[in-house]
């Protein structure tokens, strides 16, 4: 099935920008009878937006961690989480390229999840409801931790004097050479990290524990 | 002064793409008395490098932490970090976008520095010698780290039956928003933050330290 007519409830960051794709693809948004209620309300308030949605369509979120049983009592159900990072400075443009957790309670739903997840031009993968806490980790410290990480090292820069900014080009360069590690840890160089540490609790003692212990992950995955 | 011809010394993976970059610009690479001797060795290797040096031409190296009295005993020296990641697989348009770390002894050195870099299609900043190590040590989180985190969500995403490279999107956007802060820590969502560490826990509990930690560092920086 392709859904020709969809509901969107909030116009929050990914709320806004999917119901803009929907449009861009001439699905209905405002529908008397929609085929499908797409939720993208916190998480905390799904379970609310969901008992309130009258039975018939399909419901869908667009949570990460969220289960699907907080769709209940809405059996044709499934969930579809776009995995990216949604500012509203921007539209449906920031949908291109990315990936989609879809999660459905059975395969109609699964396939329902896929289709909708193609509509919006992203690339579906299945997650199954009991990971979906463990992926969203996943995720959290894969966007979330990058702007940790751009954030002290940003602040180690502006201390030595040298612009923040800087660290861009460098980090997207390191994402297009497919992550290859390169530096001090790659090639066993103990001096210029003991270099470093001093260094680093010389300027911002704060950041040392986050050197150290990133420093030993990086020595354990490599 | 542009440099109209320079020796470079190293053909590792920096050495290669600045050799590259400069013949593009028409620099002579095989002059017998060349105007500058550009050493792309390894840290460990510069002293020796520089020593061997007949005095008369400027000598520059491209070492993110090391001081320029690893140049001795030359005094018209300075250096130039490119702050990017370079793979061999790729040539000089990795240059491109970059910013470079000029560090001279003399407002001429400085010149020096800044002019090669923008021959090499690099944004110059002065950096004082005395900073470097702590500009490298950022550098570094950076870069090196940005590793990590990608390894450590990968193995996360693997668990939870996801595909890893799911992220990269994900981490590319996270950058193209300008490293915006969203998630779970972003908004207090305190409850998401104990599932994914219970998550953790259950199937990577070596990652646990890490998500704690930076967990503690993005409140810190937020």
């Amino acid at each position: 099935m392709v859904f020709e007519s969809v509901q969107v409830v909030g116009a929050g960051r990914v709320g806004s920008a999917l119901a803009a794709r929907l449009g861009e693809r001439g699905v209905t948004l405002d529908a008397d009878e929609p085929e499908l209620v797409l939720l993208c309300v916190p998480d905390r308030a799904i379970a609310a937006a969901a008992r309130s949605v009258a039975p018939g369509p399909w419901l869908a979120h667009v949570s990460g961690a969220t289960p699907l049983a907080a769709l209940d009592p809405h059996t044709r159900r499934f969930g579809v989480h776009p995995l990216q990072t949604f500012t509203k400075s921007r539209g449906p443009e920031q949908l291109d390229g990315a990936w989609a957790a879809v999660t459905g309670g059975s395969d109609e739903a699964v396939t329902a999840g896929r289709e909708l997840a193609v509509l919006l031009g992203l690339r579906p993968f299945e997650l199954d409801d009991s990971a979906r806490v463990l992926y969203h980790a996943g995720a959290a410290v894969a966007s979330n931790y990058l702007v940790t990480l751009r954030r002290a090292a940003g602040r180690l820069l502006a201390d030595a004097g040298a612009p923040p900014e800087a660290l861009d080009p460098l980090m997207r360069g390191t994402i297009d050479n497919g992550f290859e590690l390169t530096g001090p840890i790659a090639r066993g160089d103990v001096a210029t990290v003991e270099a470093h540490e001093q260094a680093i609790a010389a300027a911002e003692p704060d950041l040392l524990e986050v050197y150290r212990v990133l420093a030993d992950a990086t020595r354990a995955l490599a």
